[in-house]
């Protein structure tokens, strides 16, 4: 039975969320203020702001979102200008794996995987524990392989077809140099190639909006310094849309805690410095409305010894389900090492300390690519033993304990079962039991962000009565919705593309 | 390593979330718009607004939370208007259980029971999967045998201590009538007594602030009918703060479906019709941060074939660990039937029709109450039968399957041991065999929603920089943080109680 409901009146009629969300029919095309907010919304008139700056269509950030929307404004034929809080352009974009997950792909048929837009929906819906919004989903998927032509047709060569847990089939295409910058340096050609300008050290401070609530520029500092964070103010007016694509807030210690208290100082992040979040707060401002911001992605294969991402997750991640994570108090294995990400990072988070992976020479050497060991060896994060017992000593685990448990896990590998923590024993996995012996200390980081802004199919910024607010569109880690509880590997970058071309596309259509 | 962070000027010197949170020290009383802000969230000035109605404190909502505030604000000699937008008073804390978790009362001493402060506070974290704002429960923990005693000081009968899923020890103080409206009337007797009136059918449509932001009044309907949501405009100044305890959104479609997609109008509610969240919006769109939206508690225990909360909660919950519950359509058990509210509640969304939960004559006289065994039975939903065969013809259940099954979990209840989904064998459990056979369908209705407004410690409501918004209060279902992820049974009528105290003490001490 569903129960009469009082409906508010402007709220009638907009039929379920997937409609709302879907941007479909029934809204007018965004929303002015509604006479009930007359009182407690009004904003400063156009004719109160003295602008320093003029454009149509302002763009916020430069990672693989913001720049794909920048190329698309500008192809459209419409002005564009793109601001760059930080020094640098890229934001995480160019620290990240270069890894776009897509359906049907040239690197996908020339591998004879069969693949459809159903199956990777499912995987995502899946990751996500049925958080993620369907539709923002499924026009992810449905987009995926444009997404990839879309980055070689400025530039971008994807090399190798690779595969990531939680995806059914390979599906992952990697970049020539295997990190996003391929991409992020494609597309700032591209968009210079255009005649397009970006602007660093440029930060959004506050959204401008007219007496009806339309956007219609941002307040912002230039010549901003990240770590004084001063800087000189100046107002760009946007005569058609403000494009948030500014990222995540893995960085901002405070934010985060508001939404899972665990995430202290204690942990680091994989992020760039900027990953902060203030345009996403500035939106929430303005009444935009947020979703899953609760839903933080922590890496488990993080050393505590070295700064952001580092060497250790290729070491990690190439030895689970082949040698074991030790907790050093215990001398014992504490968690399914072939577990999700979540899983393990929760059971490290309990412990409150830092925990061990371990692998022998012939693991490491069959396992680990070489850059990496000889990298991590050499910053002093992957550490090499002649014996179990130096291991031991050095970590200072107890000694009896630890060398009874990794042959108790050996006897898991031999029989190719885990007894314990039902760990999938990889196939071609070896006991560890040849000298020397490779260790890594492991503490988990703060590395993406689920949560942000409700957009709709439009990528327009919804606000708290599920109507677009006039002028203001989204794209990337600063919205939510599309990876719900659980992101999956490689689906981030498809989402910035898919999306930013969208939000680019739709605010080169708004009326000046 | 910690990244250096490039801070926003005017989160600098906060210190951690949690002293934000605590409200203490190092921040002006409330926030006025920063200059940042005044292009974008500049208000109506006071002079502007025809004020038809004047208080210096307005309370809106009118169960647990919103009367303690109301009569610490008269108590306090300060003058409060209270408004409940439905025909009727107490919301769902008159359909509420009346269950009162708390530490050290009369009837734990009485009972000899053994707790602590430290213990309470280890169950809601353990239950709130750790993302509960700490300081909080710690409040709400502290403060708990207090919350009991004022309610007992108004007229209140606790007769029973009871021990609910989840708690260390018995801590549950329940009402002589089992339900929150032996609460809710004595609190309204009191606040009555005390010269205060509440205007019933009166709903708040939009907060007013001025010109620096800071909460004036409100704009709402009188004579509001909340089926065609019509009434006549009404704009009531409140000099010294807006408390709101509107409860959760459970009963609003759209917006729980944004937060968690799955939850449709598939689902109904065990709430009242007015949980449907208008405020908890209006708040947002001032600029107010939510939290936890997303954690929305389902009741596993209900039947689809009765309106709210019905008969069958009662019914299934005395029957877990003693009955089985089966798939009609394998004819085989689905779930561990002793397993949490989320676990049981995400196995029957998974499978996407209603279940049964089943239990024999020496079963179910042993452990229903003969007033819910009746009242299920004649309002149709507790079915009874003369053996599992009709029982299986009724429901269309594979037979050979389910006689097999029932078998199965006999022989689990016999050694004590449920080898198929660890379910907790109860003691006195004895095996499903004889005649007759009772079931009830499930399904599950979405019950709580832990999320809401972020508030500090002195209930004020926090912006998105982590400062109070000025003469903004709320306290109940509609703040956020208490619970975490998923919340203790008995534990939200203390937080009401506790939070909706302070949050009328505070309000009080506010200059008009």
């Amino acid at each position: 039975m569903q129960e009469k409901l009082g409906r508010r009146e402007f709220l009638k009629g907009i039929g379920t969320a997937g409609t709302v969300l879907a941007g479909a029919g029934l809204l007018a095309a965004c929303a002015p203020n509604s006479s009930e907010q007359q009182y407690s919304l009004g904003t400063a008139a156009d004719s109160s702001v003295e602008w320093t700056d003029e454009t149509d269509i302002l763009v916020v950030g430069s990672g693989f979102a913001a720049l794909a929307a920048a190329i698309e404004v500008k192809q459209a034929g419409v002005d564009v200008k793109v601001i760059e809080k930080m020094p640098t352009l890229g934001g995480n974009s160019t620290i990240n794996g270069g890894d776009l997950a897509a359906v049907g792909t040239k690197l996908q048929l020339e591998a004879g995987v069969s693949d459809s837009f159903e199956l990777m929906q499912a995987d995502m819906l899946k990751a996500g524990k049925n958080y993620n919004h369907v539709e923002r989903v499924k026009t992810v998927v449905e987009n995926s392989k444009a997404a990839v032509e879309w980055c070689e047709s400025i530039g971008v060569e994807f090399t190798k077809l690779n595969f990531h847990g939680g995806h059914s089939v390979p599906r992952t295409n990697t970049t020539k140099n295997a990190t996003g910058s391929d991409i992020v340096r494609a597309q700032i050609e591209k968009f210079e190639e255009l005649g397009g300008e970006i602007q660093t050290e440029t930060i959004l401070k506050s959204i401008i909006t007219n007496d009806s609530g339309r956007v219609i520029g941002i307040a912002g500092q230039k010549n901003y310094d990240i770590n004084s964070g001063q800087g000189t103010p100046i107002y760009i007016k946007a005569n058609k849309a403000v494009i948030l694509a500014t990222g995540g807030f893995s960085n901002d210690v405070q934010m985060r805690q508001i939404h899972e208290p665990r995430l202290t100082d204690a942990l680091t992040s994989t992020n760039h410095a900027g990953a902060t979040g203030e345009a996403l707060r500035e939106a929430l401002k303005l009444g935009a409305m947020d979703v899953h911001m609760d839903w933080i992605q922590l890496g488990p294969w993080t050393s505590p010894d070295e700064p952001g991402f580092g060497y250790t997750p290729q070491f990690c991640e190439r030895l689970v389900g082949h040698g074991l994570m030790v907790d050093p108090k215990t001398g014992k294995r504490f968690v399914n090492e072939t577990g999700d990400r979540k899983v393990r990072a929760d059971a490290m988070l309990s412990l409150g300390y830092s925990t061990l992976v371990i692998g022998d020479d012939v693991t490491v050497q069959r396992q680990v690519i070489p850059r990496i060991l000889e990298g991590g060896m050499a910053a002093g994060v992957i550490l090499k033993f002649d014996s179990l017992e130096a291991l031991a000593d050095n970590f200072s685990i107890p000694k009896e304990e630890f060398l009874a448990e990794v042959q108790r896990w050996n006897s898991f590998v031999e029989k190719g079962t885990d007894d314990d923590f039902a760990a999938l024993i990889q196939t071609g996995a070896t006991p560890t039991q040849t000298a020397p012996y490779y260790a890594a200390k492991l503490w988990p980081k703060v590395h993406h962000t689920m949560g942000g802004l409700v957009t709709n199919l439009k990528a327009q910024v919804l606000n708290q009565n599920l109507e677009p607010i006039c002028g203001l569109y989204a794209a990337g880690e600063v919205t939510g919705g599309t990876h719900g509880a659980v992101r999956l590997g490689s689906c981030a970058v498809t989402d910035c593309i898919v999306f930013g071309r969208i939000a680019g596309q739709e605010a080169a259509k708004e009326q000046a």
